[in-house]
């Protein structure tokens, strides 16, 4: 990994190292000359009012478009973001960034401390996902970049585009929080902790040492990710792609081998999975997202947290998402409009679950072309856009 | 253990050896001799037509009321079973056996293979739902039981009962199967797949062989049944009875201790259930599960398996079971009424998710109570038992 003391691009991948200076953390402490590695696509506009920030989820990274050189396929989310596409590249400056603690270049438990010279691992201090947000708004500063047109992203990034909204409210001329909740619920936080217990009980975990001792607690991180997985996705959709049907087989073994597809389909994930994620990582985030509540930092009102709120909401839920369910997202409306905000609702019939943000969903690309249009629009945002190509030769 | 060619009480559990004996398996193998663990309550009447059978879930046992010498605590189902209550054991004769595969006194794969003198461990065979009832059946065979006035379970508990209607119909005067459906589905084979990927994943597992090492793999069957606590709860109760709240502390302590109740709680269920049952018997009998699927064994049909069926049937449902959804009830509660079966359906409101079967709930102990006594009354079981009571000096 080439990281300077200015942001490097390599494989597309950007990496900006924070040099001489510190992040100042929720848990009190600080992360000393941390690294965001980021993507970028589109071109900025002069006025540098066309920036969309994507946040990403859990087990994601900054690869929202085009080539994800680790895993050698598309982008998780190019199905939205490219030319003509719902976020159209075209015309917006499209920012991606790994959050801190994460494991796709920035700065989380497997990196350095700079300060000893070794891998963090469990001396990693925990991080909120307001922290995540505050490490994203310096490396907007560093860019120098005045606010942000849209802030969007599903799952743990809807809960970093509630915080930008809430901690960040005057840079965020809209936002689109799909599939969230402005706290982690009950069950949720267990399932969380089923995954994290999974991973700690893995003999080759070594207390988090892991890395000194050259092993990888693959099997540890496997569980945690088929238990999530399953969260994932909704008894329909499970039904409907897999059902009972056997694997490569006509009957039944009578043994403890993937006989069902289901079974072969989640380990397959479980082993995937560790190839490209680290275990400690897995631990930060999920405590991250667990740790999540917007309406604690304020006074316990998640209508305080919007108060005066010019953002332009676009809250989105799915009918079969029962990790983060349509309820969590109209408390997060009734916050807002009590807050006197802007915002619009839309709940997307679909049997496809949690991870229905990510997949091929029309009603919610034909929604969020929309909303953008709009938004777009009342930012005067449209014109300048056509007029910046219609300058270029 | 005290086993012996007769039935012997210990401890109030009663083991049957079934000396000479070998039981049929579906998988194609036979179990020699197997032993069953059972417990009775109440009095058999002299025409032994009044046998209540109950069958237990996943994690249960033979202990469904009175005292658990394991638990040191009240039997499971000490809220329905038990004098004047819902399965009067004044006026019925309630056995309740530990299934086949299990782990507190029945065959299962901690027993010794009588042929070896070994631990059985992955040597055991796979064994199905169908197999655990034909065990039963003959243990009612021994006993001299012609038929069995009700069949009652919860969960696999209901799995079996189904299984007993339709695999002996004729001794089956009624049925009530709860929170339970006719075969499991890809979500419920995902979960199971969760729990024992996380045994075998620990180190201490030893290929299933963790006896001969005087090892057992405590933290991955904790993961497990972890995993699995948490689908026995809804959203809602999980709420109500942790949501976000702080577990001896006032602050977040930004580390990895169990912050939050509801990590502490599941800690708690996965600590405590090492203590009283065997990792392979939960592979085992979560794959027996995985493997129910009534109408595979009747050309596809489910109608087909109950057909002529002269069994009274309750079926009981929970609105906020989302491991066995109401749904699953409907299909069983359809199949019956084309199959031109007797059949009530009841689906209770409650937010305690799937555990509401082993919970307080006035409404399902009602339910069961008025359909126990109209079965009582058309099989002129009231008046038997009332003589009986009579005739007792």
């Amino acid at each position: 990994m080439n990281i300077a003391d200015q942001d490097v691009n390599g494989s597309e991948t950007i990496f900006h190292k924070f040099v001489g200076q510190s992040l100042k953390l929720d848990g009190g402490g600080e992360l000393w000359e941390p690294v965001i590695a980021y993507r970028q696509f589109g071109t900025l506009n002069e006025a540098k009012t066309n920036v969309v920030l994507v946040c990403h989820a859990l087990s994601l990274d900054q690869h929202t478009t085009g080539f994800n050189p680790t895993t050698d396929k598309p982008g998780w989310w190019s199905n939205l973001i490219g030319p003509g596409r719902a976020i159209d590249t075209d015309k917006y400056f499209v920012i991606c960034q790994n959050v801190i603690g994460g494991c796709s270049g920035s700065t989380g438990p497997a990196s350095e401390d700079p300060k000893t010279g070794k891998v963090y691992g469990l001396d990693f201090p925990v991080i909120t996902i307001g922290d995540m947000v505050r490490a994203q708004s310096l490396l907007i500063d560093a860019l120098e970049i005045p606010d942000l047109f849209c802030v969007i992203g599903g799952s743990m990034g809807g809960m970093q585009t509630l915080q930008w909204a809430a901690a960040f409210g005057d840079r965020v001329f809209s936002a689109i929080p799909i599939a969230t909740a402005a706290r982690h619920s009950s069950q949720n936080i267990a399932f969380h902790e089923v995954g994290r217990q999974a991973i700690i009980a893995d003999n080759k975990w070594h207390g988090g040492k892991y890395h000194e001792h050259n092993e990888i607690p693959s099997k540890g991180l496997a569980v945690a990710r088929m238990a999530a997985h399953v969260t994932y996705l909704s008894e329909g959709a499970l039904h409907r792609k897999f059902g009972r049907n056997l694997q490569d087989r006509e009957a039944l073994s009578f043994g403890f081998d993937a006989d069902f597809q289901i079974e072969s389909y989640l380990r397959h994930q479980g082993m995937t999975f560790v190839d490209r994620f680290d275990a400690n990582s897995y631990l930060y985030i999920t405590r991250a997202m667990d740790y999540f509540d917007i309406a604690s930092d304020h006074d316990g009102s998640l209508t305080n947290a919007f108060l005066g709120s010019q953002t332009r909401f676009c809250v989105v839920s799915f009918t079969s998402d029962w990790l983060f369910p349509t309820h969590e997202s109209i408390s997060v409306v009734r916050a807002l409009n009590a807050a006197g905000a802007n915002v619009s609702f839309v709940e997307i019939d679909t049997d496809k679950g949690h991870d229905a943000f990510l997949l091929d969903e029309p009603e919610m690309f034909d929604t969020l072309s929309g909303f953008i249009r709009s938004c777009a629009d009342s930012r005067g945002l449209t014109n300048l856009v056509r007029n910046q190509k219609q300058e270029t030769p």
